[in-house]
């Protein structure tokens, strides 16, 4: 029987890395679903929020610095890049008349690729696009804390990573907490104790996010990020997905393959936010005012995938902390048993469970 | 029998990564034993030479950033960029009855870590010093060419790692060359062409490498670099050692292991300039004046290694490029031959070969 193991490492937190058929850099089509959608409304907000002026005049400066949190190992990351270079490089372009033509040709961009230490980087650094226009860097750490100096960063971006919490909220795997977590490995809507926890770390998570940020931006600079949330009146997706996961883990206690506190010590380090919450959360820390909020409406609900692909998706994203905590040797058995209990639930079909993306553009007040 | 591969990628001048047994992180203690007799030096150089008025005042800036060029996996790079802040941050308290009092605290350090693209990156962001007072950063590619934004860098520094060549000078494997380098690896004193091709590669390297740092490094900021070079009337210690590993090819040709073609297309990418001849490129190239310039006589002559630290040694750094040429099943064959034949030569106790650190300072004229 296998036993505890320690799950608090951030290098759990990670995406499956190189470039193999299970890995996460061939099986992210679901952001990069998100990335082209985002596309068009990141190159509006950037024309109409981008202070170039204060950007580059005031900091007398031909460096333009671009920091994306949570990168995984590409290829998503390098298109959101792009788009945001391209989208500075049309506003230069578009406010040559006023006498600063030739900028967009001077200019010089720094990429910073951020994501824990754990991440494989060295997938990320060698699939760098042949033909950028940048300089490249890459960037070790939480974004819950300070990864930049002070003013050094003039446009932020993460995408699908700001649901992942700094750590699991500790009252749900302390037995003598009312938010104790037992024979569970995510939350349903009846635990509110446990989503209350949940939701206390994610709150703390993200006025943690907005300090760091808020030291690190430039004058003028944004921040835009993409977060999955569930929309009023929706059941989560994603929760449904974690508790199929869950009951193949309590399968496995029945079965004697692992033991009921192997299942209790561990919990999904991700939370999903109502669609008002992050925007409430972001009032209350102060130091930014909300350019533009969207919500994503079509991006997950006219998709319905098969259970094929769903499993290989998660897997690609999951596989990584499931792996620190039970063991390599049981991996296989647990994303087979989801594929199974997947085939046999109808939630994949079902349109009240929603998960969508909603996007934030947000300057410092 | 083995046949021809493609040498010319930059990911076979990588050390072995990892921190396995045989890795360049458990085998560096060479260029360790650098890094600590160039400590005083350095921080005699930073207090001299380091203009911090021009550095922190006109560029307005509480952001101090570093670059160690060639860094490899650590543990080395890590002790030389420590010494390089301590270094600065005791000029400043030098500095603060000059009215700059409080500064040492409110600057932030920025480390750029650079190396090739193939290096062992995850390696070394997993082992960043845990107390660590700076922001790092990787940052792949060649310093042969443009790796930062202009006028970004503070310091920048290189350790063992200016004799790499960008690549292996095109005559000497041209067989209609006069410097065409048939059945050897590298070249002995009467080879004056294939001499000649690899100094006029290793002139237009540096003449790269000061280009782009004159580019990059903000003004009052300076350059240190350690290179190993061979004094006057001494004889090169490494292109001993690499014609051994030749001969031990040689062997493996008669013994129909390998085809002649596979050893003549193989050449080893590095050049030992003579001790004049580094200061005479810095002259010729115009853009920096030398503050300082170091032969560290001691470092290599006293320290005869024994003959399996040696080899040990010469694996972890050259495994990659015979590996990436030769293939990974004939290593073991090459260097337990190079063994051998070290065990057999009287080389390393012969103190007329001596290959030793220089230490330059540079600054922009």
């Amino acid at each position: 029987m296998a036993t505890k193991r320690d799950t608090t490492s951030h290098e759990a937190f990670t995406m499956k890395g190189g470039e193999g058929q299970d890995s996460y850099a061939q099986n992210s089509d679901h952001q990069r679903t998100g990335a082209n959608i985002t596309k068009n409304i990141m190159r509006e907000a950037m024309a109409e929020k981008l202070d170039l002026q204060t950007l580059l005049l005031q900091n007398s400066c031909n460096t333009f610095r671009i920091a994306d949190l949570g990168c995984s190992v590409g290829p998503n990351t390098f298109f959101t890049v792009q788009n945001i270079i391209d989208s500075v490089k049309l506003k230069l372009i578009d406010q040559s008349h006023e006498g600063r033509r030739g900028l967009e040709y001077s200019l010089e961009f720094q990429v910073f690729f951020n994501d824990h230490a754990g991440n494989d980087f060295n997938t990320l650094l060698k699939s760098l696009p042949e033909d950028k226009q940048y300089f490249a860097a890459a960037v070790p750490g939480s974004f819950h804390g300070r990864l930049f100096p002070e003013s050094s960063i003039n446009v932020f971006n993460s995408s699908y990573a700001l649901h992942w919490l700094s750590k699991v909220p500790k009252e749900i795997v302390d037995k003598n907490s009312p938010a104790y977590n037992k024979g569970k490995i995510y939350f349903t809507s009846e635990d509110k104790k446990v989503i209350e926890a949940y939701s206390a770390q994610f709150e703390r998570d993200i006025e943690s996010f907005l300090n760091s940020r808020a030291s690190e931006l430039v004058p003028g600079g944004i921040v835009t990020f993409l977060i999955p949330s569930v929309p009023p009146n929706s059941k989560n997706r994603f929760e449904a997905n974690a508790n199929i996961i869950g009951n193949v883990l309590v399968d496995m206690v029945n079965k004697g393959v692992i033991s009921e506190e192997l299942v209790d010590s561990f919990n999904i380090p991700t939370y999903m936010p109502a669609s008002e919450e992050v925007k409430s959360l972001i009032e209350k820390n102060g130091k930014f005012r909300i350019e533009r909020s969207e919500l994503l409406l079509r991006l997950f609900t006219e998709q319905l995938p098969d259970v094929r692909s769903a499993c290989m998706h998660m897997r690609a994203v999951w596989e990584g902390i499931f792996k620190e905590h039970f063991g390599e040797e049981l991996v296989d058995e647990i994303f087979n048993g989801y594929e199974k209990k997947l085939a046999e639930s109808t939630f994949l079909l079902d349109p009240s469970f929603k998960t969508m993306g909603q996007l934030f553009v947000i300057k410092r007040t």
